[in-house]
Order: structure tokens, then sequence, then C-alpha cells
């Protein structure tokens, strides 16, 4: 197997679009050949990733419309993944590893999601989809209450209060809100307090609105290309170093909450692929759809020890300048958004930009290394890449 | 890249079923697992394939259940792929890459869909969304209506009558329901006539009903392994020769629906790594949702010179014991049925089952290599897949 990298990466600002998701990703795709030296004609394949487009838009099969919208050659083939929320990381893992195969030297893979459109009665009820329809649709979850009782679960568990947790859950968004309003390209790009989220309404006991990520409309690229030709083609390519991806049954089989066992077993795949451990990483991008799953993220990805990631943020330890990994340079999906087909893309587009050291006002100092980390549905997916300058 | 093989195959029966995607994929799969004399805990990863799920059981992200249904290990990625009605195909060969690339050993695959549980209209509407939503939906074409403009376009190219290219047209549905009778698992098992077929009710003029697949529930899945690995399992392992598969775009750039250029241009690339040509297939499953559509292909695929394939079937050819490539001994979609995501999966079971001698009734005679032919959409996605003993 060969070196792997990435050559160039794309995004749309993500948001509220009037765009569909074929413009959106042509958007992100074009730009990403674009900044890879590269023409449409030069993809050899097509990984595409987008979760409800069907429900949203009327459209199934959408890669080989996105394929021809953007102008790649007959013979590429265009491939739809779906992974719920984790679905462009999957569709980005495997491109990664079909060009290292060297069956591919080119690819382009992303994705693209139509989620703030939907509306949130809609966009809650078709992502809860991504939930067991046989033993968990039934009782009326949708992923709010999902990370409510996890977070239940935690404070129980490590015999916090909730009213102390939920305190360090705000932090997590604070910090998040905080990234998010150096980030051009983010939903939100204003700070927030703590009072503020903990005045706000509530969503799912103990989560309120504000401990939750928005619905958003956004698309993400990136052009995969053999080490070699990376090199040949841009200036900084950033290198695939490991990948990891496992899966999980329906939450009765899981368990403890508390303990993501499908991201500890992902992670430790792409980390021994990559030859590192945690304490290597400089930034990681991960999935903090709710405050409660960046603190359960930050554990399972080893940063912390089981129980003790809840007051990283309080401690300042994540956020940019921080002495622990800086977390969602982005702003992550509570500020930067989540458009779940797109949202595995965007992190891996960070990624890339704080290694290339481009990331402007949020760059985080000297990063070397980083951790792409997405959940898709509830635990049942988790993929991770690591990259590295 | 090593070579790869199929170890074991599984298939539920095709037609009207009061079992879930999840559990008639797990009874296709656990089948495929023990005929390889493997065990669940063996597979290294999952791929899977389902179209509309999410509108028949409001089951998104439906591959991790699946995953967790089997017993297959949290460190064994599961991951669902679409591509509408070439779903399970472009899964089994993206497996294959893979385990000729080494990142796997041995991966379990296939498709599931519940069409015949949604009932005609919704299973209409839902799979017309394979169209391109913009361009076509608008039009209120269906895919009926796709092959019926097909038909016209090839008998005004071709200058032949409607009367007379119907009669031939009838005769595909004829050999394929004459096969499907020897299919314990086809979803009709009964033979019809070309009197029955031009007597059908008018479907999308000149597609009469028995021109048409029908809609069908079912599963299937396949074992694949190293080579090596699938001799030691089993006595006949078959072996995964070629792939290909291409892309393109909305009809209106298609231009020319007689000439299916994304299935040339795929079965090119499937010829072109098995080192073979059409001349040399035995037996080949290919994609007849319509009776225009087997005429569309086997010219396609190279058995006939575009315009030359209409009377084929009349002409005996294609049937068992004809002198040309034995078309669609399962019966076909038309006869075995066409639960969308399964039926790739399905084709490749009944080429590995023909290869190895164990057709019964409908065994091809001495055969030796096969292909497999699967359409997504309005000719959007073609992969195929050459198969040798």
């Amino acid at each position: 197997m060969r070196e792997v990298a990435i050559a160039g990466v794309g995004m749309t600002p993500f948001g509220i679009s009037d765009r569909s998701n074929i413009e959106m990703f042509s958007d992100a795709a074009l730009e990403a050949i674009d900044r890879s030296n590269l023409e449409p004609g030069d993809m050899e394949a097509l990984f595409f990733g987008n979760c409800l487009g069907d429900f949203e838009e009327g459209q199934l099969h959408m890669a080989p419309f996105v394929h021809s919208a953007i102008g790649l050659p007959m013979a590429a083939p265009a491939t739809r993944f779906e992974s719920a929320c984790a679905t462009a990381t999957v569709a980005i893992r495997h491109a990664a590893l079909l060009v290292a195969a060297g069956v591919y030297d080119v690819v382009l893979v992303g994705g693209t999601e139509r989620a703030a459109a939907m509306g949130t009665p809609l966009a809650t009820r078709t992502f809860a989809m991504a939930c067991h329809a046989q033993y968990e649709t039934p009782t009326g979850i949708t992923f709010p209450g999902v990370f409510a009782m996890a977070t239940h679960m935690y404070a129980a568990k490590y015999g916090l209060t909730l009213a102390d947790l939920k305190r360090h859950m705000a932090e997590v968004a604070v910090k998040n809100h905080f990234h998010g309003a150096k980030n051009p390209k983010a939903h939100f790009r204003k700070e927030i307090s703590v009072e503020k989220v903990l005045g706000g309404a509530m969503i799912a006991d103990p989560l309120q609105l504000l401990d939750c990520c928005p619905f958003s409309d956004g698309a993400a690229a990136v052009v995969i290309a053999s080490a070699d030709k990376a090199r040949q083609l841009v200036e900084k390519p950033v290198f695939v170093a490991g990948t990891g991806q496992a899966a999980a049954g329906p939450l009765n089989l899981q368990q403890d909450l508390t303990r993501v066992r499908s991201r500890e077993t992902a992670s430790a795949a792409a980390y021994k692929q990559a030859g590192i451990g945690p304490a290597d990483i400089d930034v990681c991008e991960l999935h903090d759809c709710f405050t409660m799953a960046e603190i359960l993220a930050i554990e399972a990805l080893g940063f912390y020890e089981p129980g003790r990631g809840f007051d990283a943020a309080s401690r300042g330890e994540t956020r940019l300048g921080g002495k622990g990994v800086t977390v969602n340079p982005s702003g992550g999906l509570k500020a930067k958004g989540h458009p779940i087909g797109a949202t595995g893309a965007a992190q891996v587009v960070e990624i890339v930009t704080q290694l290339r050291g481009e990331a402007g006002g949020r760059q985080v100092g000297g990063a070397r290394v980083g951790l792409v980390d997405t959940l898709g549905g509830d635990f049942g997916t988790i993929c991770n890449i690591v990259l590295r300058r």
C-alpha cells in the first residue's frame, strides 16, 4: 500500500442555502479540484456522501448527477456512501484505501446536505431514522434524547451533580462558538456565554438549545491522490497517516453510553496504522453534535481518561492556545454547523487547513498531526482519520 | 493486487415477504457465511446495499444494525452503498477491490430491499427518485416511461415497426419466465406466452405489464475472500476476474437511449481487467428491468452489434441451450424478481451457482466464465463483474 495525500480541499459556507445539493457539492468540488491544480477530467472516481436527499429533494442516486454536473469522465465511477452523520468520513476513508491500493491515482470525495432547508421538525424526524427502527424508534427517541440519556448516565457514573456537569458542558459550547467566530464559513459566527447556554430553551432534559448543534446546509470536498502525485501537484500536501472505522448495534446492546466502544475501536485502528497515539495529536475535529458528545469523544479518543474529560473546556485545555489538544478549532458541529452528509468532509477540510498553517485567526500553532472523528447515528458508525503534514 | 474469489453465497426466496430488511439480509448472510465454512466473527467488514429502507421502514443507517444482527465484530466496519438498482453490484465491486488490495481478507457483502412491501404506487414513486429530480422528475417520468422512450427510439433508429419489435420483446419475457420456472427462489415460477405478453395491460406505451419486472422483497449476500483463503475454505471458489463501473448524467445529456454508453464503458473496463471479450462469456445475468432493457444490454455488452440484438430471444440464442450467451438463466429481474438493493448480489449468486455447476434444471452446460450486469437509474450507474471458475 502506497502513501496517500490530500491535494486540495473545498467547502461552501455552512448555514442556510437556497442552492440544491448538486449545486452546493459542485461548488465545493470545483474549488477542491482547482486548488489541486487539476481539472474535472483528471478525476478517476467520485466517492460521494449524502444522507437525506431523497426526503429533502426527492433525489436518490445523486452520485452520477453530481458527477455529470461537475463534468467528470464517464469512465470515472460515481458511488454514494451513507453512514448517517459519518457519511463523508466513511467515503473519504474508502477513497484513501483505494488510492493506497493503486486502484486510482486521483479521487474526488466529499458530501453535501440540505438539513436547514428541511426545517427542524422534518430534519429531527428524518435524522432519527438513523436510530434502530425496530428497537428504538417506537420509544419516540431522537438524537437529543440519546445524548440526554448519556448525560444522565455520565453524571451518575462519575458522581457529578447535573448542575455541575451542565456548567462544564456549557463551556464546550462557549469554546466552540469562540472558535466559530473566527471561521468565515461557520454557520454561527458569534460568541456566547455560559449564562446564555444555561438560560436556553430545554430540548431534551438536561440538554438545552445551545447544547445542540444546528441543522445546516452545506457541502465539502477533497481531492485525494497518491502522495507522489500530490507532491507534484501542490506545495503542501497533507498525508493520510491512518484510518479506522467500527460499527455498533442498537443502544440496548451498547449498555454503557458513557464509553463509546465503537469510537475506542475505530480510533485504536487509526492510531495503530499511523504509528502514533493520542498524545501525538495537535488538533482534532470531532463530532460535537451535542456538548455532551464532545466530552464523550475526547475520552474515547484517549485525550482524557474515562470520567476525566468533562471539565477540559472549563480548564481551557481544548481551546485555541490551551495546553491540551485543540478541539474543534473550526467551531465544530456546534458553531460551524452540521449538514450531515458533508460534516466529515468539512472536518477533513479544517484539519488540512490547520496542518497547512492556513487557518488564519483560528490557527493552531505548529500543528503537525491532526485527527478527524465522526459519529454516525447513536454510535452505530464511527470513522477516524489521522492526517499529518 | 492479489486474486479474489467468492467463497460462499446466500439468498432468500424473492417475492413477497413479511420479514424486515435486517431479517432478510441476515438470512442471506448467514447462509453465505455458513457455505463459506466460516463464522460471523470471521468477517472483517460488511459492505451493505439498500436503497429505500428509509422510506419503507423508516430505517436510514441500516448497515450497523444489520452488522449487529448477524453478530459481526465491532472492529469490522459496516458501510452502506446506494447506487439505485446497481447498489449491491457496486458494493461487491468495492469489496473485491479492497480484498484484492489486501485491506481485508474476508468481507461480507450484499443487499436487501422490501419493494413489494411498499406497494406499486409508493414503489413507483420512490424508485423514480433515481431519475434526475431537477431535469426529469418535473416531466412526470418514471422508469417505465424511460424504457418506453428507448423502445420508440430503437424502433425508429433501426427501421422496425413497433408491432414487430414488441413481438421480439415479448420473447424476452417468455424466455426469462421459462428460466424462472426452473428457479426455486424466483418470484414468478410459471411460463408465459407471447400472446399473454401482448394481451397485457398497457403500462407506458408501448410497454405492457409483462414487459415490466415486478417489485419484489428479498436479500442476497456473498462472502468475498482472497483466492488463497477461498481455496482453503471451499472446494469450488469462483474468481472475480474483472470489474467495471461507469457513470452517466441525466437523459438530456445521454441523447441516444439506444446506445448505453455507460454500459459500454463499464463492460469494456471489466473485460479488459479480465483479459477477455464478450465472446468468452458463457452465461450472463443482466438488468432486464423491462424487456427492452435486455435488448439494449446484450448490445452494449458486445454480445450483439447495435441494432442486432432485438431478435436474439426470438431466435432462441439467449435461452438455455441456445447457441449464444445464455442470458438470465435465473429468470432475470423479470421472473426472479427485483428487490432493488439486493438485485446485483442475486445476479452474482446465480453466476456463482452456474459456474459451480449447481444450478440444477437451469444449469448452463460447461459454463466457465460469467458476467454480471446491473443498471442503476436511467443509465446513471452501470456496474459489471466478470466471474470465472
